[in-house]
């Protein structure tokens, strides 16, 4: 288990290190990540070199028993490298160059910076190759942070390049994105733009082939920094941080690329439980994304947050709930950010564990106890798997899309995924969330919430988990287009009309007028109340689908609103309306039921239930709320963090309580 | 009567065309627009012309009885064009500059682009010209839309170019503009900028010049093209469609120069009547810009519409009615937008007739309906033309003058016509727009809301009107300037003060405070009720008029709001404040009334009336809500769409029902 | 005293001067404001002038009376200027150019606009430096109005030599600003960027260098011009017109350069008194900035004010009470703007006294009537001083520095400014306003809401004024930094710690989710009612402080929420959220209460109390409700305007009216 902070040296006076060494130590800290917005301090002119003060710094923690998640600095290009390479600013969309001045201010394909990186990286990876204290490697930060995507000249004739690869020929790209519209027919590579400004709007299709091609801009840029680390002889671990629900880039391809996931995690509403629905979901994506690993949080928020204004609140108990919630949902390290708020600069009040007046305070006191805590927690818990048996389909291209067209004003991917998150998380499930190319085989349960675009060979994959027993539910906007963000020649939902047992024939967006319809339940799920459709109705035909329920308002009156096919020896359901937790609650324990999983364990309102599977089953028991709350206990367990023995019958939780059982 | 739908064959499979031909003659189609945006697809590189596989549809159409609107496809030039021509790309005020990728991508003061132009136009011309089933011609599509203007050197030179035609000289420019205010004396010719961004405002004058001179650009583009036709041997009638209420053009002026008005009606509102008053004054004004001619709508919304999103909604009915609605004010051809929903680009959710899937469903069923109907109605009727007897001063170059400058918050030029508008259209009578170079004799009644600007020709005119017995209705802000967007240098109502009989020695703009103006009538008018002003109080000396309204409020209590004045043997009256339909209801009625014009049928609230006189007089019941109506006969007539013959006394309608009276 | 009027000839036909000649001598004027945007009448063309027009309405006026303030036309430079020097136009920090066609399209600090400037003020100065009726200059016109600052390559050439000159090396930059975050360490000189657009945000410390260089731009660019007329040959008095409150230069080291005062007053809420602290706060502060020195309003609101909307009104007494609002708080002087609306260019809808028609109306009335009575009120008593006793801390940098970084969504500089003072002028006590650089020896209260940056050299100052028997109020964000913009490396709150008797251990920005903090308080201030803290709550820690009120809310429930230390002789209150009204009258009554300051005349709600002292001790009572009013008189005085003799007692007040007691 790695433990500890980010630590910024280079900001406070070298007489302050060993202090700050010191109360590291004492508060069970066994790493830190340093040398992140570094350069100028590392390379003050082009190839003069100066690592004495991080090789001190290195090594004071290192004898204290801290050691260092290195950064290369690329994320920060000095002044002088601006100054020798203007043309690595980058561009927004609109035409705006981003200036010298903040950070990021450099575009990932540009040649001339590349040579840049490539001089401190490989001076960087040489010097440090061998030190032992250097235990892992952090490639640049939060790739695509503040801006997505450049749009220069550079990244467009990237695009075009990438294109070809991408398509056998011009024609089959033309084909495939229908470049017929509006006289878009591309006649050569380079007549393709990158999707800058215009007074409409681009293709639908080349806009998702650029956040494709942009991922690979970026995982390229990744790559090319750990290629020369390693060929400078480097050895250790190579990692970025990513962040969460991010949409900018897709995280399942990303992170192929790396050698662990590396994420920053600042869950800011205090007091909880505002939305910890999200920061669960979070940590799920960052587990999901490299097939379970355990992930590191190397930014766990440890104050409020702000830039020019504080936008988030903490208080005691937050942190260290905060902090379980990550190790509950797959962490092997935490290191909070920062270890002391700057003093300077545009993260002022982006606040560490201390203040800036660097006293020992409340968070440095419940981080220590946190530390004392891990310390004696097993070792295969830190590194366990969380047994999942449901999976919901969260997908950066369905993402893009539904970006690019969201339909109807209130729409979001994000909207429709988390009503049926929640409604899981309530239940106590475990979730993984999976993309078009995962295996679906190990799951009983998918939930695929407007899953729009079907890759051609993924259809076959979704129908055969039905066949073979499992449970789909998909909702509207589900199967409407092809891997292209082209529409479906045939009635929808496209190729899994048949798997569903119905056809979408038509579709009203009510969203437009604010309207609610109304539903009628035939008593085949249990939903009690009476929720009603916002957003979207589908006019649905039945095919040999069972009706769930029907509109009762609208011009489609008496046709079907949700559906359930019996395909195989699994069920096919169909949602053709945007739904809440009124309907989702039900629905979900109703799904949980009929594949026969174990119900969680019973409990007061805002517990959170979370599991891993090492050499024992660990439950991680977290209580969101600001009041005492309490747990079922079915048999005789130990909660590890206390060592208590819990008896069957009701435990009671602390506000912002933790219990571990096993 | 032509009747059809935009056809976009290159869109879909050749295998296709013969299924689509024979569903349009199945459905009664006549019509339908081609090539609009195929460019590319005609040439695909320059000088390479490509007319085969639109031979091969205009003929397969024209076998089935379906005749062409070809369209020139200049909306969207190609890449190989753009690449050819970077200089074409057409810039924002703000300095954006728009790049390749949606459509519009162009200046058209450009030379080196309408080179381009030439080329094609000509080529499509002398390729079509004798081709029997090409029976009219659209040039480019919807000047102005995504952008109105463009702001580039080249538009900014012609600027300069075109003021030299409508200024003597630059003393009298630099005299009739002010420019002595902000030392922005003209000294030179090219020292006239055109509008772009500065951290204040440009002069109104300059303003207001630059989008007459706009007006005069997109005839002059409309022109270039239509003259290559002619030349071409083109000899069909030439149109390009405009856009109903769109505020950039002067479409008065604009189709002087079309041999026909073609426009694009998207009444986006179901359920009606949401707006459905906005939906008629769109039929009305594309009516009245060409002198009362019958005009086609090449776009008539035939699903629900959106780009990203979708922002309107359709149900069975409405497409129906809304056709009708049309035809009732002045429509002798129908095309819906469009046959079948695009699988691909940027309109996916611009939904046509068919779905995606292109399966017969419902709204192909309501459209085969009406072509049904409109194939048994008189021939006559589609050429009647309106018999209005009031008419209401709708002029762009009075909006002009209100968008540069609104005078308060909540001002709309729109948000004035609105209430007059409705008035007129509940009492049942029909309403010609006017603007200040129509001639008024043929009317009764005139109503011109904030009529801001009087050129100095138009004041003799309406003085006349009244003199000769008309009666005129004026708002504040009327006869406030000159033609240039000078305010006058006489007292208010300026060149209208004799007529009007009152001074108008200051006013409030009561709406930067959001407050209501009470009013006491003085029992003139039969208004009940008590309707407050709001936006605006004039503070009013009467020279003579009568007072029907004072103030109550305000440091004005007790001076007059509304005044009439009895000149020659008509009537001009001034309504100082702005007043919504609790007034302008009673106060229509009274001027009819007043005029002898006769009362419109007693029907239930929601039924809309408007008439045609051809050979007969057409009246037109058009029931705008979803429930059942019904309309009072006076004498026995009978309803072409069922031939029934209906008897005096009251007759009922369906939801969304419509009857056409002879 | 001078009185009179914005006066643009150049406006109006030659023949109507003689009559605006007569009736302003009629309305008692004896100064008007001449040639402020007259550029390109003056110079038509480069080097050739023509001052005739001008000759001869300065000479008509004078020779009725009236007098020239004359302006230097730089606000508003032609297009012939432009076009010869296209290089000065200025650029926003997002990269967008500013066009000809407004005004202040340059930037000052371009050398070649600057060789322009020296021609045009040269040929004035020589043509006017004898004449005997032009009395003062104005340079230019309201610096920064529209554009604070301009951001092109010349402004950051300067911003890089500037520098230069206020740190000594650029390792005392680096090391003071903190570059080593996000590696923007300079290396050079010409490294440092002027704080254009990027994608997150600049150095806090940069931003504030960079509007404390523009304060010395423009002050540089006035004195430029100061000196070519002084060189001349001008020996009257010069001056440029501020802006009250407007943020954007430190007025205090800018009126260090002025001979004198003036500014432009545009109290827009009518009816009163929407807000008539901020009047009365614009008021003071204009005072202030030059040490207390009478000021002239060169223009005072006469109509309503608006551009391409009027945002907001006037009416009978308003122009009047406000004017005397203007005197009552220090002015000498009052020119209302304008003296005609124009009928032309961009103010059209920013009406002067007379309407564009040119007639007499009530507010010519309302202004002679002024006249008249100026010309009877004593001549000491425009320049007489107001004799604060009570300080409120009103920084430029301050305010800066809580703009670059507001803390908390809803936190602004003028929110905290505005309780307390609003408080202080409730009590009836004069306030001057005073910044770091200021002498508080003279004052026995000063008030300092977030009171961020303290320089080294003011914290002793502060001490002192406290131990000697000041009272000290600060409030929360109070010796926070440094005056670089660094936050302090000792504990909160900084060097003011042993003064204020407290540690400000921790923080929670509590207004990142609208929570009200309820306090409970000790019995020591007369608060009554049950205010709670807003936006902010400082967890505190008394050493030694008295506590007044502790928190009722939060993890920090129960610790000191406002404190008072006895220092000195004096007293240091720090008041650690944010409060309202509520909180603010008792408090500050209180605090006059203990330093024994005389008690304000009773009065009934809405009436204003000011005094000016000169032979003799001027109260002025201003009426600010369109009700009648009283006063409660001590003892037998005059009112001046009336000449009446009051008796002690009740004295009634017209609604708006306006008494001055002597």
């Amino acid at each position: 288990m790695r433990f500890g902070a980010a630590y910024y040296p280079e900001h406070w006076p070298v007489e302050r290190w060993e202090l700050d060494a010191r109360m590291m130590r004492e508060a069970g800290f066994n790493t830190v990540r340093m040398a992140e917005f570094a350069w100028t301090r590392l390379e003050p002119s082009q190839g003069e070199f100066d690592f004495d003060w991080l090789d001190e710094v290195v090594g004071l923690l290192g004898s204290n028993g801290v050691r260092t998640l290195m950064c290369t600095p690329t994320a920060a290009p000095p002044g002088w490298v601006v100054k020798d390479s203007p043309e690595m600013l980058p561009f927004f969309e609109d035409g705006r160059m981003v200036n010298f001045g903040g950070r990021r201010h450099y575009c990932p394909t540009q040649p001339r910076f590349r040579d840049h990186v490539e001089r401190i990286v490989g001076a960087m990876g040489r010097h440090y190759a061998e030190d032992p204290d250097v235990i892992a490697w952090q490639i640049d930060n939060e790739f695509g942070c503040h801006q997505d995507y450049c749009y220069c000249e550079s990244c467009q004739l990237a695009f075009q390049v990438w294109l070809q690869s991408q398509y056998e020929s011009l024609d089959e790209l033309n084909s495939a994105w229908g470049t017929d519209f509006w006289s878009e027919v591309f006649t050569s590579w380079d007549e393709i733009p990158a999707p800058r400004f215009t007074s409409t709007a681009h293709n639908p299709s080349l806009q998702l082939a650029w956040r494709r091609f942009y991922t690979d801009v970026w995982t390229n840029f990744y790559t090319f920094q750990a290629d020369i680390l390693r060929e400078s002889g480097v050895t250790v671990p190579i990692t970025t941080n990513l962040m969460g629900l991010y949409p900018g880039i897709d995280y399942y391809t990303h992170a192929e690329a790396l050698d662990f996931v590396t994420w920053d995690n600042y869950p800011v509403s205090f007091p909880v439980p505002a939305d910890n629905y999200t920061s669960a979901l979070n940590c799920d994506l960052m587990r999901s994304v490299k097939d379970g690993a355990p992930y590191w949080v190397v930014e766990q928020q440890s104050g409020a947050p702000g830039w020019q204004s504080i936008f988030g609140r903490t208080g005691p108990g937050y942190i260290r709930l905060m902090t379980y919630l990550t190790v509950a949902h797959g962490g092997e390290g935490v290191l909070y950010f920062r270890w002391r708020s700057c003093r300077f600069g545009v993260e002022q009040y982006w606040h560490g564990i201390l203040q800036h007046d660097g006293r020992p305070n409340w968070r440095y006191q419940e981080v220590a106890q946190v530390g004392k805590e891990f310390a004696a927690l097993p070792a295969d818990l830190f590194s366990a798997r969380t047994p999942a048996q449901v999976a919901l389909l969260f997908s950066h291209d369905q993402q893009w899309a539904h970006q690019i067209q969201p339909h109807v004003n209130g729409f979001s991917y994000l909207g429709e995924q988390l009503p049926a998150y929640q409604a899981l998380r309530d239940a106590g499930v475990d979730v993984d969330l999976v993309n078009e190319e995962s295996d679906l085989s190990k799951y009983r349960i998918l939930i695929a919430p407007v899953w729009e675009l079907i890759p051609s060979d993924m259809a076959e994959q979704v129908i055969e988990f039905v066949r073979q027993g499992g449970t789909l539910a998909l909702t509207f906007r589900s199967a409407v287009k092809d891997w292209d963000n082209v529409i479906f020649e045939e009635p929808l939902p496209g190729p899994l009309r048949e798997l569903l047992g119905i056809t979408v024939d038509d579709y009203d967006a009510i969203g437009s007028q604010n309207i609610t319809a109304g539903l009628q339940f035939s008593g085949k799920l249990p939903v009690t109340g009476n929720p009603g459709g916002t957003l979207w109705a589908d006019v649905i035909t039945s095919e040999g689908a069972e009706v769930a329920a029907t509109f009762t308002d609208g011009w489609y009156v008496g046709r079907p609103a949700i559906t359930v096919n019996h395909f195989g020896i699994g069920q096919a359901w169909y949602i053709g309306t945007h739904l809440e937790g009124e309907f989702w609650t039900p629905f979900v324990n109703y799904l949980l039921a009929q594949q026969h999983l174990p119900a969680s364990l019973q409990r007061s309102a805002g517990v959170d239930i979370a599991h891993r599977q090492g050499e024992r089953l660990y439950t991680f028991v977290l209580n969101m709320k600001p009041e005492a709350g309490w747990i079922e206990i079915p048999e005789m367990c130990t909660d590890l963090l206390t060592g208590e023995r819990l008896m069957p019958g009701r435990t009671m939780l602390e506000p912002y309580g933790v219990r571990i059982l096993a």
